[in-house]
Order: structure tokens, then C-alpha cells, then sequence
């Protein structure tokens, strides 16, 4: 029986993209199942006293220029360093919690994620929103205004608790067999997980 | 002919150490020669306006829980978390610099860390230095004169600040063919170069 990884994540995190797309890898290799719990990494970090790597500038720096491109050229992924980082989240985090429920969630997060982290857009801003979910046939208008929705915006509240509370500190967080990995540079403990079922 | 790492290390850092024993294991299979950088991990943070991932709670329960035992096993290496940790490395690592000048760092290295890192000896005590030391048949009291004098506190500030200098943010840092890799957690790449070269 296939395993399900539970898969903590932001839009607006590189390495949380990084996940996303070895997670992908994951489930075509192994058949891995993957739960999807969108948080608000920002939440996060006010919770637990956390902040971004970036707001260290030598940390930033070699992140940026050589850890990142080290990890995307190991897995084969396309990452184009979004030129607008960091932009606010907020809304597009709603958004998953709505493509959800108007059932386009993994065509949602994979066209946010790869317009963000492949093609560079400015998905901080609204009419970029609508353009990029608009070309690839999402109905960009109802999952705005649903992602509008005080139900909405407490659920993706609510889910960023829930994360703290397991022990969440940042992202991306991946749970496998209720063990905790935090980071994309984890996963190779979680590919070990599964070569050993199979 | 065999590569050289340079090695940016703090005795206070359990990831150092780590990396301490993973690079004589590379030392071993590869014949890499390693270039030792004592720093002082406090004054590195003070200079970058970086921090310990300790000071985040969260982040240091799963660290010291989950991630480096996970590591530690991987890599064959035997690791008790300190239980005086953090403590102030200062005199030791002047100790780094009085031992290269009195003809027995490697040896002071090897001791110091096994000291700190598998018998969890409380090494802020300069007591305690002095008894781990001495049962090493390592001269305590000779090291310990010339980590007092200036040119060995001069040396150890010069090459924490030449460190900083060069994009060192913490700790461990190691630098290959004019590459920087930050964290025991990136020496896979370290050994990658190595194999290459094979």
C-alpha cells in the first residue's frame, strides 16, 4: 500500500517549491500519496519565533546564488529565483484553501507554484493572479471570491495553528509515518523511507 | 593529487562536529586534505546578524531531537548532545590556535571534540579542560599559557573576521575548489566533487 506524506507549504517559499516538485518525482517513482496542508508561512514564524533566511544577507546570498541552484540542478527542476521575493502570500494561500473546495486544487497549486518559481511573475499582485490562473483555464474569479470567504480565511488560520502545534517551524515540512522533516534538503531521508518499502 | 577543504569549525557547534568526523572520513576514502579554520561562531553571528537555530525553540527541539540523531546515524558517527550546551567556547578555541603554534592541533582537535561531542564533558570549565587534556597526554597547561597570550587572541579574532569576510554566516563552513558549502548537511555535495575527481 502506497504511503502519504503530509506536505507543509507557501507559495511564496523556494524550497517549499523545491519539495513540491521532488514530492511530484516521489509519487511517480514510488507511488507516494500527498496530503496537502497549506499554511501561512508568515504566521508561522510570528508563532514560533522564526524568520526568513533571507533577512540574514550573507544567508540570503548563498542561498540564492548557490544552495538553491545546487538543489535544482540535483533533482532536474526548473527554479527561476522570483524577482519580486518576497511578495505576500496571503492571498494565494487563501486561494489553495478555495481551489479546494471548488475541487481544482493540484491544477491550482501547480500553476501558482510554477508562475511564481519558473516563469517569475509578480503573483503578489492581484491582476497577475487572475492572468496566470486565467491562462491555464482556471476559473480565476470564483476561486478569488471564494478565497475571499471568512470560512476560507479561518480554515487557512486554523490549518497554520494546527501546523505550530505538531511543532511546525517553517517550511516546507513534510510528516512521513509521524515523523517530522523540515526543509526540501530533507527529503532524501524521505526517499529512504520509501526505497525501504518497496 | 588530492583536493584540500577548508574547514570553518567552532568547538560549540554539534554540526561542526559532525562535520568533523565525516571529513576525516573523506579524509580516509578520498585522501582530502583538510585545512583547519578555528572561528568563533559568536563573533561570526554578531558580524552576519545571524543566530543560533537554538534560539528558536522549536526549531531546536527538532534539531537536537530528530535531525542530528537522524545524521549522526547516517554517517556511523557516534554524537551525545552536550548537556552544558551552549556553553562558551572562547578558550577553547584560542586552545585551537595555541596548539597550532605548540605542534599538536590535530591532536588538540580530535580531543576537544570527542570531549564535548561523545563524552559531553562540561568544556566551559577550564577545569574540565585541563582533566580531558591531560588524560589525553596533551601538555593542559602549556596550551592553555599560550591561549592567554595576544598574538593568540589577535590570530583567532583575524581569522573570524577573514572568515566573515569571505561569506562565512556560521558554522561549519568548508570551501572546495573556491566553492563555499555551508552545514554538515551539505558535505553530500562536498563528497560529489570528490568522487569526480576519482
Amino acid at each position: 500500500m502506497s504511503k502519504t506524506v503530509e506536505f507543509y507549504f507557501d507559495f511564496g517559499s523556494p524550497t517549499s517549491y523545491l519539495a513540491y516538485r521532488r514530492l511530484l518525482q516521489f509519487n511517480a517513482a514510488y507511488g507516494l500519496n500527498i496530503d496537502y496542508r497549506p499554511m501561512l508561512l508568515g504566521g508561522v514564524f510570528k508563532a514560533t519565533g522564526n524568520t526568513s533566511p533571507i533577512t540574514v544577507p550573507a544567508k540570503g546570498s548563498y542561498m540564492l546564488e548557490h544552495d538553491l541552484p545546487r538543489f535544482a540542478t540535483r533533482y532536474g527542476v526548473d527554479l527561476l529565483f522570483n524577482p519580486h521575493f518576497p511578495f505576500n502570500s496571503l492571498t494565494l494561500m487563501r486561494g489553495a484553501i478555495a481551489a479546494h473546495r471548488l475541487d481544482c486544487f493540484e491544477r491550482y497549486v501547480d500553476v501558482v507554484y510554477r508562475g511564481v518559481w519558473t516563469e517569475g511573475k509578480n503573483m503578489g499582485e492581484k491582476a497577475i493572479v487572475i492572468e496566470v490562473l486565467s491562462a491555464a483555464e482556471l476559473d480565476a474569479e470564483a476561486i478569488l471570491a471564494k478565497a475571499a470567504e471568512d470560512e476560507v480565511k479561518t480554515s487557512l488560520i486554523a490549518n497554520t495553528d494546527a501546523a505550530v502545534a505538531r511543532g511546525v517551524f517553517g517550511a516546507p515540512t513534510m510528516f512521513l509515518d509521524g515523523e517530522m522533516y523540515f526543509g526540501q534538503d530533507r527529503l532524501d531521508f524521505v526517499e529512504a523511507v520509501l526505497k525501504a518499502e518497496e
